[in-house]
């Protein structure tokens, strides 16, 4: 880890407990950081195509002198799940917020995981200062590597959310070659004209900060992702104060967290879970207990490590994030570990079953995760049986229902009793619910509002929730990726937009499968393929070998000889009567064979294997 | 429709509202249908593979004559959704439970439905006297046709089920070819000692029974799919008066729907949903009102026709099976529809938009249905935008979360209102939930019991909740498919098991995509395929045309250049230098070529893609 190169301010009511006093400008009491690049190498932001900045008029209609307004350009985590990345300018000064990654939907066949478009990014590279990051979760940190890799920026995040980044980094081997700079809450980052603020907030990973940014026309506040926890387990409850603070200092713009915008009250504090815990474990008796939950939730693993103290039985974690999280957690202090609690998976079996707590990945099913291998007798180091009460601590995200039923099934057949989904409180949210969501509108009351994490129906009702607290329509804007907003005291409008969309990584490739791999994809996994090859000798205008016909993920080939026979006497028949009418166009020939199958196998069988027809000159 | 062949009896108390006598034998006071096949014909049950039926014993422990079990054959809806069929046999009398079929899991690319494995029912095709169908879902008719066309049973059913049955058999080209007997609630059919009484209960389709079949050695209940609702929209609230005469009389054993297993409380009636249509279709003001929903729940699609009258506007219907359903169920009378009230889709534009109601499949998201093709501009005679207001009146099956989700989107980016999933009771189940499973528990008091209809979680669930209320886990038993289940006045146990499992249907074919075409399929959508084609002259030892190399979805090609150009390469060096070896085994070539560049691509890409190497010889 980089040192600390964090400056404290004065004015941080929340740390102190003190309530901050009304109306003081508070980037100017408190002491800074100074982004590095140096501002005169920054050149003019361009105008967005076709566009002019919007003109801000005085009270009486008469002409002012152009007001520089905020721009945003959304990059991503917009009508999305995932890949949260938002760049702000102001004039001359330029940073991104976040730089996150997607996992695949059920359509990108093959993907690994999805990424931003970063040519913007790369395009602009010469203006943009610094990336500010509001906590460690991989839909706001999981594409740094990727563009670090091409646009070196320095980074700036409170101590955790750079430790997980700093892990990432060594594994895409640019460890040492980016700079981090750890802030804490209560610190400014300067940018040029404009301050960013870092201001505690609650989630489901530790260190999760809010960005006050105050710029010469007003300031703008960005949630990042967060709830109100009363009562959280590390840290902090979010500073209310200081959000309520700046609403009295005037917020020119809002961008909010949408996650749970469908969600009618309050998230409850992590602390439920806890008591859960208590409960359970009393029900587990002597059985081991197997609890699977995010490796990044960091308040939840310390909740059972309390749990497993009180109730003396020793911790073991599998699964390669898990692992991960926790060594960098407990190095740092995050977690809070007795001497002796944690022992090595390998050693599980020397202790009796109901002295032990296993924490594993695989909370969503995943296919190669921990507890998806113990379910299906995959696992290398542990067996599970009647013997064992496994805790599913985790809501299936959207899409991963059917994955996680799969494993809790299995895991009953094996005999295991397994508490999963809504029984008993063994999860709640990270994100805030409508109830919060209004505080936040309440105490920041800003001008203009934009809805930001979350698909359509998200970003509709975050939108909806703000006009119904009085913000008038005109002053909510429902933003898309690709589009650049610009933000001045009396107007918010989409000026512009550029390119932004969906970057697929598959193995080593990133950026090689595209739309028409994708198609192609598809169309092998619902009626496999048929190869149909034949060698012809166009000078003797004859057929020398083959046509031979290869088929793969389209029939039972064994069961359907009579099939291939048809479909290989039907090519023979087009490739003789070409050969007879010397017509050697290779592509009209192929076109002919794959015309003829394809209406051939549909007529018999109602499916479309993809045809690939390959003629070879000798 | 065949004419119903129907007697109807005098003991049915909640069709004539009268509360049954306690302690009367229903099955003799009952007028009978007696099922067609002769008796003489039937050949003795083969014992179960390598088991010998339990033997009662008496209650001093003496021996007793053997008795006759009740078998049953689980072939379908064991530790899975869907697809429900049960052999029922006494001694020489035996009959099918439902006959239904599944959709297919993500793993089963291309697929379109899924079926029982028939095998067992073939090899005893014999001895089985007719199907009994519970009520007219897909998950218990849509396997129907594709088993009669192979074994012809008499069918025994409600009005509404075999009209829905009678439809798929026009389409199969079975219509005219099976026997349909038309039984109401009350009615009683016999196979040979057996008879099977049918017992109202409320469902989301109407027509729904549960069974009370009489056996010699005791009564055996099964409650087909249920909820109890006591305001149903159309016909009688379930006849629990008459579950609660057989448990009087005693009932042997238990088969109860565990769909809502895990759900605490009572599902509510539907008429629910009508009372938030009323109020939504006052919030709707002037916009039309467009509502995806089941097209078998005709109790919803009742309750629209009902506002729609009262808000004087006029219905047209969108999608094939809704137009089906809505077809046959206003010609059997299942539906009231004033005259005027339904209008052809074709006309709606000459209404206002605040005259109109349209009822549309989709609700699952279905890719191909009406609502997905409004929501993507894709369908023909419907565009959406601003003035639709649009009611998603289901909840998503798991599995379909998100495409749902994405339709939901796609509506709100066109200016649609939306009001989908949990919000406004736009949706009530149409499964027992706790509360309503216990009521049948205690009113039948079962000796034994065996949960149906669910995956583990839910069998194991609806188990511990018969043990919750005093039963004796030895008595409960959790089944799977192919089992088969020996039930006495004494015991309950698995004898034995037989063939069962599931037949894919990929357009015309029915069982010819197996597991090797499925895990074909599954890698070519990974990964994708590379073809390597070369002819070779084995006795002038020499290649005399390619490598070529064809690839599909596993790189975008003309991006690729390189690599395909090195993968040719390699192609050659391997098979020349077989060549020159004089090693002409096609297969060991075959061999080499995939293997060296399978080892070359994934260490370039991390990639796998299937490769397939094809060799002419000329």
């Amino acid at each position: 880890m980089p040192a600390a190169a964090s400056g404290k301010g004065t004015a941080q009511p929340a740390r102190t407990g003190k309530a901050g006093g009304r109306g003081r400008k508070p980037s100017a009491a408190r002491a800074e950081q100074t982004a590095s690049p140096a501002a005169a190498s920054v050149p003019a932001a361009p105008p967005a195509a076709g566009q002019t900045p919007g003109q801000a008029r005085g009270r009486r209609g008469r002409p002012k002198a152009p007001v520089t307004p905020v721009r945003l350009t959304m990059l991503g985590g917009m009508n999305e799940i995932g890949k949260n990345i938002t760049l702000f300018e102001y004039g001359d000064d330029a940073f991104l917020i976040d730089c996150g990654m997607a996992f695949p939907d059920e359509e990108m066949l093959g993907v690994d995981i999805v990424l931003p478009d970063f040519t913007y990014v790369e395009k602009n590279r010469d203006r943009i200062k610094g990336i500010v990051l509001t906590h460690g979760h991989e839909d706001h940190i999981g594409g740094l590597p990727y563009l670090l890799g091409r646009v070196n920026l320095p980074l700036y995040g409170t101590r955790l959310t750079l430790a997980l980044v700093e892990s990432k980094l060594r594994e895409h081997g640019l460890s040492g070659k980016v700079k981090l700079n750890v802030v804490e809450p209560g610190d400014t980052v300067r940018f040029g004209k404009v301050s960013v603020e870092f201001i505690n907030v609650n989630h489901s990973i530790p260190d999760a900060v809010a960005l006050g940014i105050h710029t010469p026309i007003g300031n703008v506040v960005h949630t990042g992702d967060f709830k109100i926890d009363t009562t959280p387990i590390l840290g902090k409850m979010i500073n209310l104060a200081r959000f309520g603070e700046l609403g009295n200092e005037g917020v020119l713009a809002l961008m909010a967290d949408s996650t749970n915008a469908e969600r009618p009250g309050y998230t409850p504090s992590e602390r439920v879970v806890g008591e859960s815990f208590a409960n359970l474990f009393r029900k587990a008796e002597n059985k081991r207990i197997i609890i699977a939950t995010f490796s990044s939730n960091i308040h939840r693993i310390q909740q059972i490590i309390d749990a497993a103290v009180r109730d003396h039985r020793k911790v073991a974690v599998s699964g390669r994030s898990m692992l991960n999280v926790v060594g960098i957690a407990t190095e740092l202090g995050y977690l809070t570990v007795p001497d002796g609690v944690i022992i090595d998976i390998d050693t599980i079996n020397r202790y009796p079953k109901d002295k032990i707590i296993l924490i594993t990945t695989g909370s969503q099913g995943e296919p190669m995760s921990a507890l998806t291998r113990m379910a299906f007798s995959d696992h290398r180091k542990v067996e599970v049986g009647p013997e064992d009460y496994i805790i599913i601590s985790a809501t299936p995200i959207p899409g991963n229902e059917k994955m996680v039923g799969r494993v809790v099934d299995e895991l009953m057949k094996r005999g295991c009793e397994v508490v999963y989904e809504r029984m008993y409180d063994v999860h709640v949210s990270g994100h805030a619910c409508q109830g919060e969501l209004k505080i936040i509108h309440g105490l920041t009351r800003p001008k203009f509002f934009i809805p930001v994490h979350g698909e359509q129906k998200h970003l509709q009702k975050h939108a909806a929730l703000a006009r119904s607290m009085g913000m008038d329509a005109k002053n909510v804007l429902i933003g898309d990726i690709g589009k650049v907003v610009e933000i001045t005291p009396d107007k918010m409008e989409v000026v512009g937009s550029v390119q932004a969309g969906r970057v697929l990584v598959d193995g080593l490739g990133v950026g090689d499968v595209g739309s028409i791999v994708l198609r192609d994809r598809k169309h092998l996994a619902e009626d496999g393929l048929i190869v149909v090859v034949a060698a012809i000798d166009p000078e003797a205008g004859e057929i020398v070998s083959g046509p031979d016909i290869v088929s793969r993920g389209f029939v039972y080939v064994r069961e359907a000889e009579k099939l291939i026979d048809d479909a290989k006497a039907i090519a023979r028949d087009v490739l003789e009567s070409c050969c007879r009418e010397h017509a050697y166009d290779w592509t009209t020939m192929k076109g002919k064979v794959r015309d003829e199958l394809s209406h051939m196998l549909f007529q018999k069988t109602k499916r479309s294997p993809m045809i690939l027809p390959i003629i070879l000159d000798v």
